[in-house]
């Protein structure tokens, strides 16, 4: 069975919005935050890693959430993520997010794997094999 | 024919990251501030509009984002909202960004109308007749 | 000699802007982070304590920041809080900010304690002695 | 006399927080915005610009806000920009902030002409005198 990684996440107050709630867009910082987070534990980084010559990024492609229930200033989001589907080029993790055991929001996030070049264009390329053997125990 | 209504937005240097593009959330900024100004355009408001007694708000319960290319600063978005679906209590808003006829991006967010409560609670209620009549041409 | 409280916030991707580092905006969230943490490590809350029936907000009435030197993504920056001023109503914290020591930026705000009506108005009122009591081994 | 340049801002949802009004940040957002804003106008533009070979960054070495009442969603805020001080490698602007001649704010932000290499380090440098010159009417 694939793993899957933990990431808990305070909500602090510039989050909030005059609703008295998080503002909905937050919730993709949130899970930005626990694929950084998740990249960090394999010992890897996106957008700093260097993979031999390599600077790799992984701009978006696609990404959802659907919210569950409403979430406070001060409460602590654990994300759960795990590998929903992997590609040559592209990687799709799948968060569920709760708040105590209350599940709250659940979101998917579509990532390409990238080239950075010295200009700041992107190319993409193929995920390097550093990465997926790192992933290996994570994949679906 | 339903209209659309069209709505453009500079970008902030704010909004960008050290990709050297504009962060994937300030999307879905873009697409509830078109929303928020169509909704004065309709001579409502969101969040602080009272209709009779009832002050409505519309928290979001599904949100999706696919992007197209790449968004820098200062570039102006173009956004076209029109209304994909509508229910008794939820409204489903779909957006196609461009940047000087370039796709950039497409999204769709899907909120409910919320009766706000004092206590800052929230009661999912009908859409109310003057919003219904208002969103007429826009209906699909 | 007074005690300072130490806060430790790791830079975050959507913090940062396309010259490649921290956004300036985003020292001030991290100062008002650090606050938080603070008044939680006190046992206190802002925004959400109630002392007795007081609900206590800290409005901001003057904050400044100057810059040492660059943050990048994935830098941990230490802010290290303490009480320059506190008065009958208002209270200001000074921070100095390190990466590994390194120092990158120092700052100050100072807010003042009021008193949250159910109409979401503020009204500015003596630090309660609870608060005052508890920031006894900080205070300058 | 000197010139002042004027800016408008309307107040977005995503600004607010739980307390009901605009989180103290944004203020610093809105400041960069006009000063972006005043930067076009002049037919110049931050971080992109090319003077000659040269690209123009102004990083910021200090910034400020005195905040004097609040601010709310959708309220638009008017920004005057005016120039407090201008040495050889920087700039200091002064913003006055109201919302329909009420006054909210006031800003200070200081910033440093800065040239950027293509390795994204910067260097200090002298204000170019395409800037000097067409910044002429606004110098204090």
């Amino acid at each position: 069975m694939s793993k899957t990684f933990e990431y808990r996440r305070r909500v602090e107050f510039c989050e909030t919005d005059a609703a008295g709630i998080v503002h909905f867009s937050s919730f993709f910082l949130y899970m930005e935050q626990a694929e950084h987070a998740f990249w960090r534990h394999l010992g890897l980084s996106v957008f700093r890693q260097a993979a031999g010559d390599l600077l790799v990024s992984w701009p978006r492609v696609s990404v959802s959430c659907q919210y569950r229930g409403p979430v406070a200033f001060e409460d602590e989001v654990d994300l759960h993520l795990s590998i929903a589907r992997i590609g040559e080029k592209s990687i799709t993790f799948r968060f569920a997010m709760s708040v105590k055991g209350r599940h709250v929001a659940d979101g998917e996030t579509t990532a390409v794997c990238c080239r950075v070049h010295d200009s700041h264009s992107l190319e993409s390329v193929k995920i390097p094999e550093e990465f997926r053997t790192k992933l290996a125990s994570y994949l679906p």
